[in-house]
């Protein structure tokens, strides 16, 4: 069995954003050398995802509407008691939730086995720092 | 280590609707000969799930009704953004977020290893044509 | 290839609640003797979750307000019609949806490759009985 690792690291200009990460992640599955296995991708943070989707500014428009009605930004301690930390991000540990922490990926023929539209985004909702997306490939 | 490939095809004769198909996916682990190992059954289509619960008619309604609360249908490029692009799915690529889009399922003795209720269902939320199911085995 | 299956069972108090079980899952990568690659760790019945988040009693407040908000509790055939079979737990299948069945971990260099604040929950939504959670390594 062959095993790749890999962390990659972003950092979104504003708080909340959707990154393509599907060529970064083509790469590592080459590097790995493997042909037939599992991906793993997923955030390393709790305030952000890794999600599959289509690749649609304005269904990305949509998902950011759709989170602030789910899960509003308000830095009260009133609305979320997560913010009684000093923190202001308790709206962000809702969204991830929603859209999920982890994909796992199917490797067939050394390539992503994936459906026409299917694309892999970084999904950021406290964003203007570096954080971390880990890569892990098992397989043959 | 052993890996095993299937893609199986879907047409809901619906908008909107769950198959169950623990069925399908337990052939191609006898199929498969993995005695211990992984099985990851997930939708190639951005508007549809796969999920793990209850088969039973009215919890199928709650999560259709839930499902319409949570991310109405509405062809109107107003309502959501996506529909700009002439589709009128915008509600589907919502509601396959809350659904999820894949489960993992551990292999053990040959068999899906499973508490007493689960059950594996494909979730269409834009129907009435055929759409496409991965499932990859590893394991020994 | 290795492999490694435990059954885990919890009991919790209360309708709902999230227990931190990281300890637990460190034990049995550390017992599989697995040093790269992937653990698998789902609820085993379909009113539970098992999710990765903050350790912070405000943020665990704020997430069952949410999902009482989102799913509430209502043992009536009217609200649920999964209540209509005689159970109670129509509003429990929502909240495990939301929260997600199941999370996989990247095992490197023999432990869970995390960041630094990610901890595994199992999340409870139809609790005071014992619940099973399933742990499966696999890598070498």
């Amino acid at each position: 069995m062959k095993s790749h690792t890999k962390h990659l690291t972003f950092n979104v200009p504003a708080r909340m954003g959707f990154v393509n990460i599907t060529r970064e992640i083509e790469r590592e599955v080459a590097d790995s050398g493997v042909r037939e296995g599992l991906v793993l991708v997923n955030a390393m943070h709790i305030t952000a995802s890794v999600f599959i989707n289509d690749d649609e500014p304005g269904l990305h428009e949509d998902y950011k509407r759709w989170l602030e009605w789910l899960a509003p930004f308000d830095p009260s301690p009133e609305k979320y008691h997560h913010n009684r930390t000093g923190e202001d991000n308790g709206d962000a540990h809702h969204k991830r939730q929603i859209m999920g922490r982890e994909v796992v990926v199917a490797v067939t023929a050394g390539r992503l086995d994936f459906g026409p539209w299917e694309q892999i985004f970084y999904g950021e909702f406290d964003g203007r720092r570096p954080k971390r997306v880990l890569v892990k490939i098992i397989g043959e």
